[in-house]
């Protein structure tokens, strides 16, 4: 397998994006060729089989929709109160819109994971892992809520990302403001 | 267009297996006669296109996945609590455990509709109508909470249910009565 780091990164970023706008069946070889403007041959270059090549777009994904070191490091100059949680769920939902592709191609690897055991096993530790180090992140910085405020908003989170990025007018027909406070609120639940 | 409805909701159904097995990409009229264990040409004869036989997949399985009347009128001879919340949130589970082919095809046909104006249209007002007679349900019925708890309870368990069919070991790894329980409680929030 060949070794460029730069050039690893530009064919999942085609990965993405062939996912996102082909769906899973679109994702060859020769189409993230033609995405990411190489000569063909050269995705089959770089990863052993389709399957390998779906969890290292994961990987990938996940990177991209990461807050920035900075960025996380600004919001806990913040008081740490619920009107943080509230920022922390618009960052993740401004970092959705700004990169709708990583959701997308989630979806679609998620999808694909409902018929290819190894994807799943990849995906599952992913996601797993994500939601502990959010529980942590929460415990740890003293955000109010406990380990159920966490996981309820990561599943509330998760739904309503998804119907935005599918569906935007079903949301578009809401407040969404309101919506992320009431999320918020609730989930933190009585002290 | 043929008229037989029996037949009409059979290559329906079988339009909900390929969809669910394949991906929306593997959805061919050949692939649904095949499914449907029919002559090839059938499939196209009841379906004017792509997109008018993927909204009227959309209704089916909005049909597949709802209640019975009778189930519902034996949950409402119920006191109505929390508790009979917390029941109806373990129906819905336990329908699209019964019928994953259900959700995943509109899982598929979500990503589709982020291609499709016109599928994206039928299916923002089949889950908007969904939305509101859920909240007007829960009202009639004086059901605990208030429209924000059936708006926060739809994200929550659309962000539930999608994790447990894609990658179940991550839901598998928390008690799942214990969740439905706290959901409940938290979108109904304090009295």
């Amino acid at each position: 397998m060949v070794r460029n780091e730069a050039r690893r990164t530009a064919l999942l970023d085609a990965a993405v994006d062939v996912l996102a706008e082909e769906g899973a069946r679109g994702l060859t070889y020769r189409a993230i060729d033609v995405r990411a403007g190489v000569p063909a041959g050269t995705a089959s270059n770089y990863f052993a089989n389709r399957d390998e090549l779906m969890v290292e777009v994961m990987a990938r994904v996940h990177v991209r929709l990461m807050p920035s070191d900075e960025s996380v490091a600004a919001s806990l100059d913040l008081p740490r109160d619920r009107e943080l949680t509230v920022k922390f769920m618009h960052d993740i939902i401004r970092r959705a819109d700004a990169d709708k592709a990583c959701y997308l191609a989630m979806m679609e690897l998620r999808l694909e994971a409902t018929r290819r055991p190894e994807i799943r096993d990849a995906l599952t530790r992913t996601i797993a892992e994500n939601i502990e180090a959010n529980v942590a992140f929460n415990e740890e910085s003293a955000l109010p809520g406990d380990r159920m405020t966490v996981v309820s908003l990561y599943f509330a989170m998760t739904g309503l990302i998804y119907e935005r990025l599918t569906l935007p007018d079903v949301v578009a027909a809401m407040d969404l403001d309101e919506l992320v406070e009431v999320l918020v609120d609730r989930a933190i639940g009585p002290d």
